[in-house]
């Protein structure tokens, strides 16, 4: 893990950029040291995505977390494989045409990425957790939802996790779900136009964990309100601090 | 309104019991005057139910407010209609018998309470917020669901509503449901034997309010997580404080 770049923001936070062999990332500490750590989720597109993340980190250092992203596999400048390309073309054309998405086509694009990214976020977790100013333990927040699904069956470190719904889920990942035994919490935008909202719900059910909480609020995909995710870090201040 | 008993609880909050008329009643205020209000809502029955009224009164003297709970009509001592005793008799049949209860027999049961629920609940805010220690404003937090709703819609004293899924909702309150504009946070027990999930999902997105918000948990009709006992009095804290 090599840093390559610094700044402060508000509040004392420090925000840094990484790379993770040719992965890029950011790191976010706030004053507060030992921090336990979120490791944030998203849909690919670190650049696009900034912005939020910055919101997301800033809150999370409010109550003591540090918070670390880094770039999925095919996102940003990262190199996308031939079949993903393809099967994101299925997509779009599948949401052009105002048809339903096949369960196939969901599989090809969600499935290949879950496998490469889960180890790349295992590996972060090897960095971040080694650093001076993280003291563990760690959770999970955000999307793609798979990806924290599975994190959270494979990667004993995730200790809870904050799970956003609202992206294509692969069938065999309700099997997954069913596996799943930390602590939930799972965010629902109900009027989120890409999203099936029964799926989320028969999602939420299929889900193991003793401990599982839904929110769902008004709103579509990116207007979860600032209460929401109030409440969600303090989930995992619940859980992890 | 006339108090007729009273005694110091933890934290300096002060519980006097009153009669409204013929109708028992609690309320609580904190020691810090003067108080924001939350009506407790509740089943029926203030013996049966005071622990659990107690401890939510509690929970909300911490964030500030005062609580009070009034005796439904038909609850604890006070008369039952032969009307309602039917109803509650049919429902009961139904129940046993592994029936599922009729539509008509919701109505019979819940409709006329609500109709005389309501006005009673309208006069102890009367009452409640002449008191010197009560500053408003006020907000509704509990079951029974469609007591809920009719006060969202009739009465503009209700600035917030927290209110319980659980209870069997007439159709009717889904029209009912649909006029009410006033922020709302509902709170589901996803493995309540005793309600219908999907009605419940039906009538949070039938709500016309534009912040509604969902918390869903694990667990029974009683087993309200006190996690999430303390986001709804943080909901309520948001609008009413």
């Amino acid at each position: 893990m090599r840093f390559t770049s610094e700044q402060r923001l508000d509040d004392g936070v420090l925000e840094r950029e990484f790379t993770l062999g040719e992965i890029p990332g950011i790191l976010w500490t706030p004053a507060s040291a030992p921090a336990p750590l979120i490791l944030m989720g998203h849909p690919g597109g670190l650049r696009r995505m900034r912005p939020r993340l910055v919101a997301r980190a800033l809150q999370s250092a409010e109550f003591g977390f540090a918070a670390a992203a880094i770039e999925l596999p095919g996102g940003g400048d990262r190199p996308a494989s031939a079949a993903a390309e393809g099967a994101r073309a299925d997509l779009r054309r599948a949401l052009e045409a105002g048809e339903p998405v096949g369960a196939e086509v969901v599989d090809r694009l969600v499935l290949p990425l879950v496998d490469k990214a889960v180890p790349e976020w295992q590996a972060a977790l090897d960095a971040l957790l080694s650093l001076p100013g993280i003291g563990g333990p760690a959770g999970y927040s955000g999307g793609v939802i798979s990806i924290g699904i599975r994190l959270a069956v494979v990667e004993p470190r995730i200790s809870a996790a904050v799970l956003f719904a609202g992206s294509f889920v692969p069938r065999t990942m309700f099997e997954e779900a069913r596996r799943v035994t930390i602590p939930l919490h799972v965010l629902l935008q109900w009027d989120d136009e890409g999203n099936d909202r029964q799926a989320a719900l028969d999602l939420f059910d299929a889900f193991g964990s003793r401990e599982k909480t839904l929110h769902a609020n008004l709103g579509g995909h990116t207007g979860v309100p600032r209460f929401a995710g109030d409440a969600a870090v303090r989930f995992l201040a619940r859980h992890l601090s």
